[in-house]
């Protein structure tokens, strides 16, 4: 079966929100599970715009909260499909806070997750493939091939030497 | 400063959910982005109660959704710290599933995140070392090292060579 | 048709809280209907542990609120069939909230649920005889039966005369 | 310190709820922790209006859920003082939902909550007294005095003897 | 088809809320979001009471906030049909709050909101005319034809001639 | 004092949201409370975004809801500054559903929100001047007066005579 591949631009999906008392710890900062939340449910969209099927999240990775988020900021998250596998797809979301008197956005975090399209009876289906255009997108599209081959690995599901590209890191070429 | 190691079961931590309607996808099983924020507020309640401090989320990894769970289900946390560092500590998170009828429980989930304890400026500050004494809390206590070294070479803060034990996943001995 | 007891312990079911702004009044203690819907929740599950089959909420008695609960506690609720009738099930709740500081957890509160199993129409079916084991089981084994004659008695439909361990408290043996 | 008494009707505090799908069970049935929830808030408001203070919920008793309440129904809850006594606020919660097609509104359920008018550091504070006038009011006056009795005498902080209304119902006059 | 017109205070839908939190902006005064979904629940309540029907909201206009409500307050709302037509009613929303010393009531603000009743289909279905009785009823029932006409022209499905009642707001008589 | 105008794009601000069952009614279709509070959210932040203040609701106006949406749609919020007043913004919102096959959004709500600046006090900040670009906003930048002129004689605050444009739509040149 040929499926169409599409563009990393074609999954965009943007969400504005705002941090309200619910959403803090015990110092006022956006508590990291919100987060997590709110990037899976827009992350989960920007799955669904790539295939146009029902996605379920696969696996979490590589989030790290560096800045603490106040209430009452407004944050941005911005994901994209990094790159298409037969049936998953690795997300790509950045987050953004926006100073309150200069409206100066800042980026504050970035995760990445993988979501698999799935049929009625949980079945997983092939997706479109990607094609990455932009500086940025060509970046973390190579990047996805070596988190696989990591996730892989530490599942124990692939041999170490047949890592090519994670072999580099550690031993050089 | 000296303070006093704890044991790995002191900080163990509990949640008991149902998975209701609002929880779930079009499939009707739990949605990742909720699963995530709830396996947050667990492991940042064992954080605490390893260090008695406020604790924030640094980092999530090694998320993994195998089983679909379904509306109705019977949701099972625990979360325990596995490791802790100098302000750090890494928590496992294992989540079950009952089935109705049986009422045998069954392993669904497991993730890692770490968090941070801070004081009212955000600074970090230290925390107990932890002490394992089952074979699960020592094997989890070892691998979070490698997951430390290797957190730090992928943000490339540190030289592979000197990740001495992952190294040999690469290389061999 | 015969249906094989169960021990008190089989139906524990455990739930840790955080206590959110949204959760708290005027004066930033927890609300009491927070506190309710939550021991509704663990309760529940405990019942349906039991007996492993769709329960609803019967009665709620002898709640009472002896300490205020702070904004940010951590409050962790156990809840334990405490006897079982032909198809209703009592569940005695234990609240405790822990210090910030010491990790020293206090009994805040108690409260008693009862449950009825029912069937697709609505129906009660009957549910397994419970075998308490510790003291603290028995004492509230016990005490259910009273509870119980004291509820239908209120009802009115009991003759006082009959329940004669209630009217001990009353005339004396 | 004198303070005006006030009528029962004053404190009259409705509310209408809409039963949605997060409310409900299994079996498409609201849970009764929702309930609980809504008569709390209810309730609350009524203490208030006749005290005017900060109150909070001192006990639960006497909820029985009698007929489930389907999902999509109109749940109107009416709460007001049944009595006053020094501190403490007795409330009778009345619930009924309305038939869809007919618009004919059924009583579903009762409950009594209590209610403590507190100072900002949490101790008791006097309130006005309650002046009943329907009979339904004088009524449920008179039993309150009678459910106070029994729970302080369960509560192991009065004499059965003294509690002479109570013990008509198990000795006769 | 006949269909027995109804009273005004058929529909009367009483809401009482109390702003938590979460309801709450930076200022800590309710946030409009928040109240108008409590007015569209409070009205469309009312809406189903006059037809009996499942009614989904058509329009909503001439919301104005004039006074901000503080966290903590109890708001009450009152939904009342003011007019009838084939198959959509308006309906109007006071909102109040009150003084919590007092407990003087006053009116912060009102609303109209439309509402279509239809059938499983999504198709509109014919709903009672409304006898309004008190002045204020009277009142509300003769500006609903005017809003109806000036909806009609801003939507360009009316001539600005036949709108005989709005001409004299700019012409005179 | 001056302030620099700014461009309607300026204050473009995006939401995705998926509807979840309790966002629906007893057709399975978005409620329109639901949607009315997206669209204050997000035209908030549109309002904010254009004059870096505290802002808050102040007129609801021309909401009309044509078409139902379904649970599980992806909705889209566009909210954009169409025009600054001396202290007040009107911002316009445009809600899109997309087919989740094809992908293609359809418009399926427009409304229009006006928002004021406020200091601590509550009493109203000038805001910065709008500057339309688009064919669209222009368009819109017009419209806002005679929605404006329209608000204030419904009001009783201006005289219908001074209303030169609305008086065209009734009159003719």
């Amino acid at each position: 079966m040929s499926m169409k591949a599409k563009y990393a631009h074609e999954s965009m999906t943007v969400t504005t929100e705002h941090v309200l008392p619910n959403d803090t710890n015990a110092l006022g900062n956006l508590f990291g599970g919100r987060l997590l939340q709110w990037m899976d449910t827009t992350s989960a969209i920007a799955a669904h715009r790539h295939c146009k099927r029902v996605v379920v999240t696969a696996t979490v990775n590589n989030v790290s909260f560096k800045e603490p988020i106040k209430l009452g900021s407004i944050v941005t998250l911005e994901a994209k499909v990094s790159r298409a596998f037969s049936s998953s797809m690795e997300i790509y979301i950045d987050v953004f806070v926006e100073d309150s008197v200069t409206g100066q956005r800042k980026k504050c975090n970035e995760a990445i997750y993988t979501f698999v399209a799935i049929d009625q009876n949980g079945s997983p289906l092939p997706v479109p493939e990607l094609i990455p255009e932009t500086e940025e997108e060509k970046m973390r599209f190579d990047g996805a091939l070596r988190r696989k081959q990591l996730a892989l690995i530490l599942a124990g599901k692939m041999a170490p030497n047949d890592a090519s590209e994670l072999r580099e890191l550690f031993m050089g070429k």
